[in-house]
């Protein structure tokens, strides 16, 4: 199990790492059901001109109209903690676990899944962690902007 | 204030019919930032053979990519209750203020919204119902089957 884990990590750190060829930001998702990733994506809010499409919406919309047994028996994997709009979307689908790489860049609300059911798992993944802080240290206008966009105040 | 409601939510409805024509869900939205409407959409999960573009989903994308501060002084209207996912989109943005036509035929997390400070009206329409009601009529394959994929049970 663990080390399936640092398998699927590193599946959803290469979709991190497409969107960062793509220009965009390097936050990456697989969603998995037993043993196999049934759907992949990364965040495409700057190459779509999207405000809904981060990594694991991405993740959820490429894995199809699954079947809700089929949610409740999958994983899914991120590189950073899931946001309120992914989470909610976590809980609506009874997707019934979290993996996540890292939760230091940004945390989502990880006792909302908890609550609603959803085992998460924070690996501490330092490579998730490097990616997008350097994609912040050469982006910082652009990760400044998507800040103000949700309401944080970085000052 | 109060009529300007009716006259947005006849908007949203709008959208709903909108899908209803293109043989989806009849389900829509619409934002409105200071009396203006910034966005509007419908429910495609039929049509773009989607798991994520619900009514408030696809308004909030189609409403481009705004500010935190124009969010923050928005009012979504949708026609039906907000599922936990399009909730959890309403907060991340801060979007205000909340009106709801219908919240009989489905109810989301209306709580969770107002624990987060959003302000939620419900104002009862009866056409955002019917709407709906006749829909899940006439197909009661399909709705039942967007049930079962988020853990819905009838039975």
């Amino acid at each position: 199990m663990g080390s399936d884990d640092y398998r699927f990590m590193a599946e959803a750190i290469n979709e991190a790492k497409k969107s960062l060829k793509e220009g965009g930001i390097p936050i990456g998702a697989v969603l998995v059901e037993e043993g196999k990733v049934v759907g992949r994506g990364h965040n495409r809010l700057l190459q779509n001109n999207s405000t809904i499409l981060h990594g694991e919406m991405d993740c959820i919309e490429n894995a199809g109209r699954l079947k809700g047994e089929n949610y409740q028996k999958s994983t899914l994997y991120t590189t950073l903690s899931p946001c309120t709009m992914c989470s909610g979307a976590i809980i609506l689908y009874n997707i019934h676990r979290v993996v996540i790489g890292e939760n230091t860049t940004l945390i989502g609300p990880e006792e909302l899944l908890m609550e609603n059911g959803v085992e998460v798992k924070v690996m501490g993944i330092d490579e998730c962690r490097e990616i997008l802080e350097k994609y912040i240290e050469e982006n910082p206008q652009t990760w400044e902007s998507e800040l103000e966009r949700v309401g944080y105040h970085t000052d």
